[in-house]
């Protein structure tokens, strides 16, 4: 049995209540264009990929919104820059769960 | 082993492909203020809930963005109105698997 929601929060399944406040952002960040599919495309075989590798990845996307889609997935803590011999991209630990997440939750809408 | 991104679409983890597209404007709007909540709230209890149900436990929320986002979320097709002695709202089964996908999405994130 579900209490009713009280504190802003959302009741869990097992009766632990999950607070939904900081996970809104994440949401904000998931529903613009082409966020998804960065985080799909550098998350595809555990690797690093460069800028041109994701837009490659992604047809008929924007080179502007992407970069600036990549800007704010780096502010977000999702992914981070590695320098190696060229400038690459993966996921951080955060980001690997967000994209389980979003992975999860589009199997529940099925 | 995980195959790259190809055709704007995600890869599932047991090798299925789940396509992104449709659920973008599922997470736009979850990104919005008080979605989760509002899911949160009516699918509570798993009953009905009248507009100052729902007013009443988002604490300090603003009674018209409420009511635009009740608006908002019968054309997503995730609540439909019930009208027996007042009119109440209840989950459709998209809103549901939504309310769902939010729950297992957050768990991934803890």
């Amino acid at each position: 049995m579900e209490a009713d929601i009280t504190n802003a929060c959302m009741l869990y399944k097992d009766g632990k209540t999950i607070c939904i406040d900081p996970s809104l952002p994440v949401f904000q960040l998931i529903g613009k264009k082409y966020t998804m599919f960065i985080l799909g495309a550098i998350g595809n075989n555990n690797s690093r990929k460069n800028f041109n590798d994701i837009v490659k990845s992604i047809p008929g996307c924007s080179r502007t919104i992407i970069a600036t889609r990549i800007k704010e997935l780096i502010q977000a803590g999702m992914i981070r820059k590695c320098y190696s011999k060229i400038l690459s991209y993966e996921l951080t630990e955060f980001g690997y769960k967000t994209r389980k997440g979003i992975i999860s939750f589009l199997a529940k809408l099925e």
